[in-house]
C-alpha cells in the first residue's frame, strides 16, 4: 500500500498506526482548546486526533500537553559554533523541529560550497532544516569577505529541496536605492519568500523596502518599530539571540490578536546560552512568564511561523500534517519531555543513526603576520570616533571622545574603558588591517580575538595590550580559527573552530564547556560583558547601526560609508 | 524603469505614484488599528501606506474606511447563472476582488473545454478569478454526466496561471475508501491546495479525509460540525449561498481567536439574491449585525482567505501587495463606495474595456422526447422513499410515506405535499428517466423544470401534473436549457441558459428580472420555498445526504447507493 492509502486506512482505524500517543491533551492552536484523545502517527505524518487508535507502538503521555514542534524562523546555525549535526542534537530535544537557517556565515568564508554543505547535511538531520539562500555575501562592499554570491550564483543553488526562498536581505540601502545586483536577486525570488533585515528603517524608506517584496523581518528592537512593521504587512519575528535580545521589548506586541502574524527566532545563539537558558523553549517560557497568553506564545512558535513561510504541512497537531510533536510537562514550563520529529522519536539512538557529511572550509584562516606595531593607529585630531557597545544589543552608539596622540599613536585607555579594536582580513585576499576604538568591554589587560566576525568573518581583536593582541590573532591562525583570550604573553583560553573558522568539530557539550572557560578568562581581564565574543562578532557588521568597523575601516552605518 | 524599481522609487516618494487614496483610514487586519495616511498605488500594487504621497491621480476618500478586497474562497460561477464576465460585473463592485471558483458545473456538461473557458476568461476580468480544477466530474458513478475527468485529464489543465489546486473533493467516500481514481487525483495535487467537501463527516472518517491532504472545507452546517473540523486542522469556509445558508449557525464560532483560520464563501449564489441581499458584503454585514467583531469578519473575508490558500500577494492593504482595496462608508454597513482591483478603478469604463471570450457549451440539451406517461412510477409496496426538503439547506431528509398504487402508478398528492420528481438524462448518452417523490415544495398545480441540476445537470422536473411536466421538460430543449414554469398546458415563465444549459448570454440585471418572474410564477403554483429552482437543483446531487435522485434512480447518500 502506498503511503497515502496507508495513512487513510490507519486514520479510519482499519489498520494499526505506527505510533500512538495516549493519555495526553493536544493544545489546539486554531481554537485554543485542550483536546482529549489519542494522536496516531503513520510514517512521518499525523493521521488521527481526538479519537482512539491502536498502533505498533503506544507511548504513554498521560498528564502531558502536546504542542506542535517549534519553528525557529531565522537563524544562523554557525552561531551555535557547532556543525548542523551538533546543532540538531543540541536543540531538537528542546522541541525545535524546524529551523529556517541562513548559511551566510560560512558562505562569506567559502561561498556556494558552504551553502551546499548545509543543503547536503539537511536530509540527514532529525530536525527539518530549511536552508534559505544568502542574499548579501558580502553584506556590503565596505568589507572584504572570502567569497561573493551574485544572483547567478544563487540561481544555481535554488532547486535544492531544503530551499525556502531568499535569506535576510541585509543590504537594505541597496534595496531602497535600487542597486542593480540587489534588484537581480529580488527579481530572481519574486513571488517567493524573501526574508528581511532592516533595523530602524521607518516611514517611506520602510514602505520601499517592503514594496520590494520582503515578507518577514526580525530586526525590530522596540515595540514602536515592530508595530510599524506589522502595520505595513511585515510578519515580525521576535528575536532572542545570545547578543540581540528583543523579547522583552516586543513581548507587549504579541497578543492573541497579533500572534497569527508574529513568529519567534534566535538569529544567533550559542550552546552556552542554549544550555543555561534554552532555545525557543526559553522564549516561550519567558513570554508566558511576562504575561503573554500561552495561545499567543505557542502560535508564534509554530502555527504562525508555518503560515508566514508557507509551510502548509506543519504548525498544528492535526491529520495529514508532519508528525512534529512536543510533549510538555506544562505549557508554562515549556519543558519538552518527549519530542517526535517527522514521526521519529528524538533520542540518542535516533541521533546516532543519522548519516554523516564531511564539513567544508578547513584551513580557512590566511591572515597576514601581525606584531604589536600592527595595532597602532593615529589621526589628524584628538576627536575620535568610538564604537559604543550596548550590552545585549547589536546596535551600537557612535561616540566621540578626545584621545591624545602620543608618540604617533592613540593608545588604549583602560581607565576610560577605551580599548583598541582591530579587524584583520583573513581570507588571503589583501591583508587589510583596520584599527579603531571601542567602549563597553571593560577590558583592563590583555586581548581577546575571534574569527567569528559578522559577516565577513575576518579576525576581530580587542585589547589594551598590543603584544597580547598580536599573540591572540596569531594563535587563531594556528588553530584554524576560533576564540582566543591572551594576557601577559600567554594564551589563557581558546576554542578552535576549524570549520571555516566558525564551527567546532566537537560535540556541543565540549564547546559549551570551553565557552565557560573563555568567559572566565575574559572576566579575568576585566571584561564586564555577558557575552564578549558575541558582542565582538557584531562590531564588524556594517548593516547594523550606528558605528562599526571592518577590515577597510570604521563604518558610519547611518550614512553607509567608511569614515576612516 | 522596471516595475520593481518603479515601485521602490514611488514608495520612497522619489517619483509620483499612479494613484493615491487620500483622507481615508486603513483598517489594518494584522493589528486591528485604523491607520491614517495616504495609500499609494503603482501599477497593480500598493507601494505605500501610513505616509503622504503624490500621484498622477489623487482620489479623495475622506471619511471612508479602506479594507482589503474580499476573497470568495469557494464558488461555482455557473450558479450565478451568468458568464464569468457578467459575474465579474455583478460582484466586483461589491468589493469581491478575488474569487476562487470550481467550474465543475460546466465541466459536467462539456468536460475540460468548460474548464478551459474559465481559464481563458480569467485574465480578461477585473476581479482575479482563480480557477481550481474540478475533482469529481461526475461527482459519483451514480449519475450520468456529459463528461468525465480523470487525473490525467486534470494534469493537462494544471499549468494555467489561474490555477489554485484541486477543487472540492466531493467524493469523500471515494477518499476514505481509497478509490484508485480518487487516489490518483490526490497524488497529482499532493503538497498543493486540495479543497474539501465532506458534509457531516466526523470522527475517524473525518480524520481519514483530512489525512488525505484536504486543507479547506465549506460544508459544515452546525457549529459542532465546524468546530470538529477546525480542531482537526481544516480551515472552515463559512458558506452563505442562495440555498445553503450556514452563516447564522456558524457565526458563533467566528471569533478573534479563530478568525485567522476561517474564511467566507458563497458556493452557489444567484443574481437575485446578490441583488436583494448582497454577496460577501452581505455576509460581513450580517456577521457584524450578529455580534461578530469587525476585525474577525474582515479577516475572514480577506486576510485569512489569502493565508488559507497561500495567496501571499493579497489580504492586506500594505506595501508590495496587490492593490485590491474597498472604500467603505462604514465597517458595519460594508457598503463599497469605491473598489480598486489590481490597481484599476472598478467602474463602467473598466468593465467595457475588458476583452471577450466566446462561451462554449451551446446546444447542449439532448434529452429524449418525453410525454405525460414518462413520469409514471410504481413499486412493489406502498411504503415509499420520499425526499424531504429542508428549506435553505442542501441536506435532505430521507422520509418514508405510504403511497397507494392506483392504475399501476403512484400519483402525486398535493394535499400531502407529495410531488413527482423526475430526472431526465440530457447529454444524449442514454436517455435515462428516473422518477420519485419529494415533499417540501408546496406545489398544488403544474410543474417546474430546470437543466441546472447538480452536478450532472440533467433535467430535473417537479410537478403534480404529468402533462405540465412533459411540457416544461420539452421546452428546456427548445431554449437550450434553463428554467421553466408550466401550468395548464402553458409556459408561465422561463429563463434561457444557452451556455451549457447553465449560464445566460444576457446581462445579470436581465437574469435577475427573469428570476423575479419565475419566482412569482412558481408561487402561483403554490410553491412555498424561497428559492424553488435552487432547491430543485440540489435534489439531484448525490454527495449531500440524505436522500437524492439522479437519472439512475433514488440515491441513499448515507449508504452511497441507488435504492430504486
Amino acid at each position: 500500500m502506498d503511503s497515502l492509502e496507508k495513512r487513510i486506512a490507519a486514520a479510519r482505524g482499519e489498520t494499526p498506526a505506527d505510533i500512538v500517543l495516549r493519555g495526553g491533551r493536544v493544545f489546539d492552536l486554531m481554537t485554543g482548546a485542550l483536546l482529549e484523545g489519542d494522536v496516531a502517527i503513520v510514517g512521518d505524518r499525523i493521521v488521527g486526533t481526538c479519537d482512539s487508535y491502536d498502533a505498533a507502538q503506544v507511548i504513554d503521555v498521560t498528564g502531558r500537553v502536546l504542542v506542535p514542534g517549534f519553528i525557529d524562523t531565522h537563524l544562523h546555525v554557525e552561531s551555535s559554533l557547532v556543525t548542523p549535526f551538533e546543532f540538531d542534537r543540541c536543540v531538537t530535544p528542546r522541541g525545535v523541529t524546524t529551523a529556517i537557517c541562513d548559511p551566510h556565515e560560512i558562505a562569506n568564508v567559502v561561498g556556494a560550497e558552504g551553502i551546499r554543505y548545509f543543503q547536503r547535511a539537511a536530509p540527514h538531520l532529525l530536525m527539518d532544516l530549511k536552508v534559505q539562500l544568502s542574499s548579501c555575501v558580502p553584506s556590503t562592499d565596505m568589507e572584504t569577505a572570502g567569497a561573493a554570491l551574485s544572483a547567478e550564483d544563487l540561481a544555481g543553488l535554488m532547486d535544492d529541496p531544503s530551499g525556502l526562498g531568499l535569506a535576510e536581505f541585509m543590504n537594505y540601502p541597496g534595496v531602497i536605492h535600487r542597486d542593480p545586483g540587489a534588484m537581480d536577486k529580488l527579481r530572481l525570488f519574486e513571488g517567493g519568500h524573501i526574508d528581511g533585515h532592516a533595523p530602524l528603517l521607518s516611514g517611506r524608506d520602510l514602505n520601499a523596502y517592503i514594496a520590494a517584496g520582503i515578507r518577514t523581518e526580525h530586526e525590530a528592537t522596540s515595540e514602536t518599530e515592530a508595530r510599524e512593521k506589522l502595520r505595513k504587512g511585515l510578519r515580525v519575528l521576535i528575536r532572542e539571540g545570545s547578543v540581540s535580545k528583543d523579547l522583552h521589548a516586543l513581548a507587549p506586541l504579541l497578543t492573541e490578536v497579533t500572534a497569527p502574524y508574529m513568529c519567534l527566532c534566535t538569529d544567533d545563539r550559542n550552546p552556552l546560552d542554549i544550555g543555561e537558558h534554552g532555545h525557543l523553549d526559553y522564549m516561550i517560557r519567558e513570554l508566558i512568564r511576562l504575561g503573554t497568553s500561552p495561545l499567543a506564545a505557542y502560535r508564534a512558535a509554530s502555527l504562525s511561523a508555518a503560515e508566514a513561510f508557507g509551510l502548509k504541512d506543519r504548525g498544528l497537531i492535526a491529520p495529514g500534517l508532519r508528525a512534529d510533536i512536543v510533549a510538555l510537562g506544562s505549557l508554562e514550563a515549556c519543558d519538552a519531555k518527549l519530542v517526535i520529529v517527522g514521526g521519529r522519536m528524538v533520542d540518542d539512538d535516533a541521533f546516532a543513526a543519522r548519516g554523516h557529511v564531511e564539513p567544508v572550509g578547513r584551513d580557512s584562516v590566511r591572515a597576514p603576520s601581525v606584531t604589536a606595531t600592527s595595532f597602532r593607529t593615529t589621526g589628524n585630531r584628538n576627536e575620535t570616533d568610538v564604537i559604543g557597545i550596548r550590552p545585549g544589543q547589536i546596535l551600537t552608539d557612535h561616540l566621540h571622545e578626545e584621545i591624545a596622540i602620543e608618540d604617533g599613536d592613540k593608545r588604549p585607555d583602560p581607565a576610560r574603558d577605551l580599548a583598541r579594536i582591530a579587524v584583520i582580513e583573513r581570507h588571503g585576499r589583501n591583508g587589510n588591517i583596520a584599527c579603531g576604538f571601542v567602549r563597553g568591554f571593560g577590558l583592563q589587560a590583555g586581548a581577546i580575538a575571534s574569527t567569528v566576525c559578522h559577516d565577513h568573518h575576518n579576525i576581530a581583536c580587542v585589547g589594551v595590550d598590543y603584544d597580547d593582541m598580536a599573540l591572540a590573532a596569531t594563535r587563531l591562525g594556528e588553530i584554524e580559527g576560533g576564540f582566543v583570550v591572551a594576557k601577559g604573553g600567554a594564551v589563557l583560553a581558546e576554542l578552535a573552530l576549524p570549520v571555516a573558522g566558525l564551527m567546532s568539530l566537537d560535540p556541543f557539550e565540549t564547546v559549551r564547556d570551553q565557552l565557560v572557560e573563555l568567559r572566565a578568562a575574559a572576566r579575568s581581564l576585566g571584561v564586564t560583558l555577558e557575552e564578549p565574543f558575541l558582542q565582538l562578532a557584531f562590531l564588524a557588521l556594517p548593516v547594523i547601526p550606528a558605528l562599526k568597523i571592518t577590515d577597510r575601516g570604521m563604518v558610519d552605518v547611518t550614512r553607509f560609508e567608511i569614515i576612516g
